[in-house]
């Protein structure tokens, strides 16, 4: 891993945060991507629905959203750009990131299934960064 | 704001000032995005169409070019990536950088309505940039 | 060209390299393209094809993937982002990167043609990279 030592500006730690995140996320390694998030974190990623509490309870809401793939042979890839900081006064930052949803199946040419704006609350965790709280607004014209 | 104090890096301060450049423009905040040129800007966004000059001409411009969307539900997303840099004798920065244009309306996926080659000049703004002039070049194979 | 004095994070650097790499391929100039590889490059692009080996392959092996567009008016965008990177023993850089091939063909939408990761070895060259190995790996469900 990169280091603090090399690492000193935030922009970047974020982006390689979101990297890793993203690449936990579609690589199904659901612990993996709720550990990304903090202990008391909160996580609303589908409209009209209760957000998921906790890192156990995500993994335990992601379980079941993911669930739907099951019989559904689909590699799906998040990317997060676009991304403005804005540091808060507890020293958090909020971050207002533009997010695509690019699925493939077999034989088939990728989609972009979603366009989407994510507000995410982030915290320092040594040299990296975790998410606090995510809400996720679809486009929809 | 993240501040110059942590963000020395110009590369990673490009990266944010298009983030936000592109996030004022989706959100139809035309001020705002006007606000990002210089007041002396040239912005050539459509071909075959007269550049437009200085900020109330950019925005007066895009106010006429978003007319169209009035009856058009649509959100429209920006990409701004693949950022190359190159220093430019007067201390500006020549910027090189792919775009996509994603769209959403009701009820469909969202679709790339176009792919370009923008071309800025940026000058430096405090801890920002502000553009100089902007041509945009659309792939058309 | 932004010098070292001023990208002094690795996770930078790496961006604006492969900003100038893509940008040298989607141009076509396949000389400057294989130039971004070390003298003893391994790039395997195609899924059972033999990777090219060296920069003078590499050239080869793209002049001749390449051919199969010189009678279709194609332009090509890759986009690398969502990156990951991993420093290894040797100094080097394990990279991680998602992909997407973005087409435009004339009177015609952009369309994504592949989603892909895209594993890489990267060396420092100065205050560059040059990439050592490529290898990708296509999203198929």
């Amino acid at each position: 891993m990169i280091t603090t030592e090399t690492q000193t500006d935030p922009y970047t730690a974020v982006q390689h945060f979101y990297a890793r995140q993203m690449q936990a996320l579609d690589a199904r390694d659901l612990q993996g991507y709720a550990d990304t998030f903090t202990e008391d974190a909160t996580f609303a990623h589908t409209p009209g629905r209760e957000p998921a509490r906790n890192r156990d309870g995500i993994v335990a809401d992601l379980h079941e959203f993911h669930r739907k793939f099951d019989t559904d042979p689909l590699q799906r890839r998040h990317w997060f750009n676009q991304i403005v900081l804005d540091a808060q006064p507890d020293g958090s930052l909020a971050a207002t990131v533009y997010a695509l949803v690019v699925d493939t199946r077999p034989e088939q040419r990728p989609q972009i299934t979603a366009s989407c704006v994510v507000h995410d609350v982030l915290v320092r965790d040594g040299d990296t960064f975790l998410t606090r709280s995510r809400t996720i607004e679809y486009d929809r014209g």
